[in-house]
């Protein structure tokens, strides 16, 4: 049996628990999120107001230049490239995870002249199957989509490239990133995957499992703001033999001399289209500086040991209660996040808010909860299942308030 | 011949004269380049320092809704429309311009079948060609790109749609909107308007003149800031018909349904592709409140009136000193700037920024001044003039450093 003192104790011998100082989170809130907005590192406003009131209001226009914005989304992309195991000059943010994408999947098509198949799975984060028919349209290839399960073997001489999303956004479950590369290689088709639940979540290491491409999100475990920009991810081997359709003047070789004829830029920028959205580029930068000298590794260890401790407080504290855990129990297998599954999960999880205790609800049945290693601590994992138990024993779920939907995410 | 006082006395006669205190401008400078980035607004600071520090920090995912971070691309889009002269439920924020021209130029394909070309112009701001040739290229059309003046007699059954910059880039040479979209309305085809350098500059009758489409800058004459998204308009009779190839979640019928088929939206959110970028959109409809109570008819007068001024001083004081005009002379012909070509452009600009006026340089040899007249006053003309006089008698643009190219933008 485990008791709040234990989980006290992890946190004691946390070597990252420094890092949650770095974090401006609300007073006598646990924040598990972070895997749909991250919280805001601390020097996120001090940032911004600089670039609000000296970059834009005082310099205008000259910013652009003095203020070192033009290239901010290649010295952002390079920021991130540590996280994700890419190298400099591989990673650029723009736009967002489903415009990346759009951008990947065209390009990835004309690398693979005469395979008709893009090959998706039912359980990628809509957005990703979304873009991948409409690109399947536009190509006139097929979308396949099959079961988590059936990719490996769908993987044939057709398919040009298999779109999948590492981690689930449901379930957590994660893909076997290097095996599943591997075989789409063997096959010689191309791989893209979104990384928008593992990006700063967990060490990912995409040039050692030779990945082609990847994308993901900035407002998550990034901890960028919301709707921060997104990030695309080429292997340096195919750079120069991407053309991506959403070919706007940021991506041309020369985007200032406006010329008539487009020609895409020789490195990462091509994969660029209109004007980087600096303020949101801004704080990403900046939100990224709560990972400096943090070794992923070390990250990845503590989300462990927190997923690991909500599963077995789950089994301990909720055995009976109903609730089922949706998410693989080999950490092997999972992201940072660990879900439940609830019949009354919608108005549980409202509950659960109004202790300020955050985590998020997806249709049906699911209550997720993210575990950002910078900043989340053993005892919160302690303290939200000891709320998940008081409320479903003594039914405080149960209220018209909590059972009506109100929300909209 | 005019002098200073004439200026004094005209901006002393100025009903919007008191719109300049709504923007916070830098001491001792005179910015002329609110067409390349909008000076900013004084409301929006406290504006972000809420959204960033309570609504993100505190507020955390919730503020999705408590903060009505949701509805913000349509409640933007629907401030804009006043300014363009279309309806609400039209006008929908997202994306950057030369993402939502794709949009737009891929869905007016699929509205008339049969038809395919896309016909563009030579002198359009240059991503909108790039982006219309990559549509081409997807949707197997024609890219016919002819100069100005013969667009009128190009517009036969075989286009799809007509692609026009409302206001050209370089010289602020503007089309008669109304008789060019009768025209490609009498050939069938669709019309999709570039306003980057008119929203927010002039007022727009899109409706009036029956535009089908049109798509815009919010970081210019709009003040959103750096980066800030973009717009597009769709006239409400199109809307059920248009089928956008970005078809990510946040343009989904239901999109915290998640389900596996891509269900567009009824109204103008099937537009959006991916999650807001909330902080350049707060930043843009924060800055929005600069044209409350703003008659853009007046604004129009102002603009003009600063217009012809420039054109006049520039014609009584810089005689002889090798400029000449880029714009139209007759204000029913151009937009809210001044272009002046000069073989030393580059060089006589960078001396104009040094003593703090700002315009910009656009290659080979113009030389641009915007008029936002929310915030530029006459006198502002008159001492621009005077400093462009005295950098060329005086030679004071023939150095070293003035010449020598070094800024990107």
């Amino acid at each position: 049996m485990m008791i709040r003192e234990d989980c006290a104790a992890l946190d004691a011998a946390d070597k990252l628990a420094g890092c949650r100082a770095r974090f401006a989170l609300p007073a006598g809130t646990i924040y598990l999120d972070g895997n749909s907005l991250g919280a805001m590192p601390a020097n996120v406003p001090a940032r911004m107001k600089v670039a609000i009131e000296q970059e834009w209001a005082e310099g205008l226009i000259r910013s652009w230049n003095d203020a070192d914005w033009y290239p901010a989304p290649q010295r952002t992309g390079d920021r991130i490239a540590r996280l994700i195991g890419a190298g400099q000059g591989e990673v650029i943010v723009a736009d967002s995870t489903s415009v990346n994408l759009f951008k990947v999947l065209v390009a990835a098509t004309r690398m693979r002249p005469g395979r008709g198949v893009i090959l998706a799975e039912r359980t990628n984060f809509p957005t990703d199957v979304y873009i991948a028919e409409s690109v399947a349209e536009m190509t006139g290839c097929e979308l396949r989509c099959v079961d988590p399960e059936e990719v490996m073997s769908a993987i044939d001489e057709n398919v040009a490239i298999v779109s999948l999303t590492h981690v689930n956004y449901k379930t957590g479950k994660r893909y076997d990133m290097e095996a599943m590369t591997r075989r789409a290689h063997e096959a010689g088709a191309l791989v893209v995957w979104d990384l928008c639940h593992t990006a700063g979540a967990m060490p990912v290491y995409l040039n050692r499992c030779e990945v082609d491409f990847a994308v993901g999100c900035g407002y998550k475990y990034l901890n960028g703001g919301p709707g921060a920009p997104a990030f695309v991810f080429v292997a340096s081997r195919h750079l120069e033999h991407v053309r991506q359709p959403l070919s706007g003047w940021h991506g041309h070789a020369q985007p200032f001399a406006f010329t008539h004829e487009y020609a895409p830029h020789a490195g990462i920028d091509r994969m660029l289209t209109g004007t980087a959205p600096q303020l949101g580029l801004i704080s990403l930068e900046s939100a990224l500086e709560a990972f400096d000298g943090v070794d992923m590794e070390a990250l990845r260890e503590k989300s462990v040991s927190l997923g690991d401790l909500f599963i077995t407080l789950a089994e301990q504290e909720l055995a009976g209660l109903g609730f089922t855990l949706a998410t693989p129990r080999d950490a092997d297998q999972r992201g940072s996040q660990v879900s439940l599954r609830h019949a009354e999960g919608y108005a549980i999880m409202q509950a659960l808010i109004a202790r300020n205790i955050i985590g998020d609800f997806r249709a049906p049945d699911i209550l997720r909860f993210g575990f950002a290693a910078l900043y989340v601590r053993h005892v919160d994992i302690w303290d939200t299942i000891a709320a998940l138990k008081d409320i479903v024993t003594s039914e405080a779920w149960n209220t018209e308030a909590f059972r009506t939907r109100k929300s909209v995410t």
